[in-house]
């Protein structure tokens, strides 16, 4: 298994792809990696560590797509950046995947220009994970589509069950329309005809509401880019509120030294579900090929991370499933 | 003062709005109450209690709005409610505010139709109340309007700045638009439209994301209802999550007794910024009047601090200075 990692995107490069790469190649077996990037720039920063070498190569990519950069400019006025390379190494069968910590609206542009949509599919989407009292659920779509109509809803929710199922392992995936009230006909003319695309699902669940999210009632919670962007980033805020909070309530208590660090330590290990850096990243769904997006704050267990989820994509054939499922 | 208490409204009643009343009387001097709701039902749970029978009257109202009652059939079908009953009175000068933890919609729906909009405003919104590292700010619309124009926005933001100088105390409400980028620019051709009437406003600090909300980076967050309305049932839904995720972490944790209520009491003070019966509620903003809405689930507390909030409605004119920021 090869897989391209984008060595010049995130906000901590090239140190955390480098890191996140030499962790990967440490374990799982069978694995190379291609750190695509300025090569003197990831170079220096590999010579810093002792590693197998045969299994890191180095590929030049000269060009920087910032964070800030917009995906259509990116893609134009810079066709030598680490995530063009990337992609078109995928393209043209060079590597199994493409992963990378940097900018999500150049690296969804490339995909889709590159790599094209999956046969049947009309938008691809970004799912993202979510915390729940039972672990990581999936939200779609997370930005990608700031509206979406019923039939590109009804593939969401289908590519997420194959996504959900396969590499998550969640059996039968329930999904659920985000709304603003549980009985069969709330919300807006959209969301009613949204709800009756996805009433072809089986394990359609129907309506679910923001409170039900962390529960969680679904395993797949459908809703447009724009509240999926909101909830996501909300989300990723609150483990640092909350410390922010108990911090300052500890501050102002008298527990011992040893009672406010206990405090400290079962907060952290509660928050654990909360930890995005445990999967790192998810790969757009819809695209054809494994093209994984991470935060772009990814630490290197989160690039580690990326790199196992876009081989578990590889593995487990997903797209060929997506492709089944939808056609 | 005299405030129409809604005495068959919410999951708990007639107890909480009963009880809610009493402790109202009791804290805010030169208030009557009115208990609006089955006169047997509601004068049996008064019985119980010792109080000043010249400050609390009862009105009869024998028809029963379920929480489940669509807005309209239940203004149509049950004329007799509390919610009919309370809103004609406050329109007929009976009394200064109407107050209800009932059906959200119906009560929405009888404000408009029965009080009428304010003098130049274009749709009447829910606002909510959101915590945030600083205490409570805004979010508007929270669920009564789940597509957004332009114009409205812009109402919706001065209403907003209205309401959080006036009774929350903020002297410059900085207004932001909820969107999935910072930039200007981002988002969908409507949001741009919108982010281009918030420009009018002088605090108007441009677009805001979901992470921004409990720093809070603005005092009042505009978005449409659908979104709105996800965030806060979110919201709610937290304190609980994260009281359950902390005693499973408890529960395989080593510590003493004395250790771990200390955390469970860290705990608990730390979430009081989320605790939403702190306020109770918030008046439908654009209506010709004082009407207070709250969760079903409004405690005693919570019903007391509604009432609170419609005496500081009435008390700072908050309606004359809409009126006069509108036009």
């Amino acid at each position: 298994m090869i897989i391209a990692v984008d060595a010049a995107g995130g906000d901590h490069y090239p140190k955390n792809p480098v890191l996140g790469a030499l962790a990967a190649i440490k374990e799982f077996e069978r694995l190379t990696i291609l750190l695509v990037g300025p090569k003197k720039l990831v170079q220096n920063e590999l010579s810093k560590y002792s590693f197998d070498q045969d299994r890191i190569q180095v590929v030049d990519s000269p060009e920087i797509v910032e964070m800030t950069d917009s995906a259509s400019a990116a893609l134009k006025q810079k066709p030598n950046s680490s995530i063009a390379k990337g992609i078109s190494m995928h393209k043209q069968g060079q590597c199994h995947g493409f992963v990378s910590a940097g900018n999500t609206g150049a690296l969804l542009a490339a995909s889709m220009f590159i790599l094209g949509k999956l046969e049947g599919i009309s938008r691809p989407t970004i799912a993202t994970y979510y915390p729940s009292l039972e672990g990581f659920r999936l939200i779609i779509d997370a930005g990608a589509n700031l509206e979406i109509k019923p039939d590109m809803a009804l593939q969401f929710a289908l590519m997420g069950q194959v996504y959900a199922k396969e590499i998550m392992g969640i059996e039968q995936p329930r999904v659920g329309l985000l709304n603003v009230g549980e009985e069969e006909g709330k919300g807006t003319e959209l969301l009613k005809e949204i709800y009756g695309a996805l009433k072809q699902i089986p394990s359609f669940i129907g309506n679910v509401e923001g409170r039900d999210i962390l529960i969680p009632k679904a395993d797949i919670f459908i809703t447009d880019g724009y509240i999926g962007n909101v909830v996501l980033k909300l989300g990723e805020s609150l483990p640092g509120i909350l410390k922010t909070l108990v911090g300052q309530r500890l501050q102002q208590s008298k527990g011992t030294p040893e009672m406010m660090s206990f405090v400290q330590q079962i907060l952290t290990e509660s928050l654990a579900p909360f930890d995005y850096e445990r999967v790192g990243g998810l790969p757009f769904l819809g695209v054809n090929g494994t093209s994984v997006v991470g935060h772009g704050g990814s630490s290197p267990t989160a690039i580690k991370n990326m790199i196992k989820v876009a081989m578990d994509c590889v593995e487990h054939s997903i797209n060929d499933k997506i492709i089944a499922s939808i056609n």
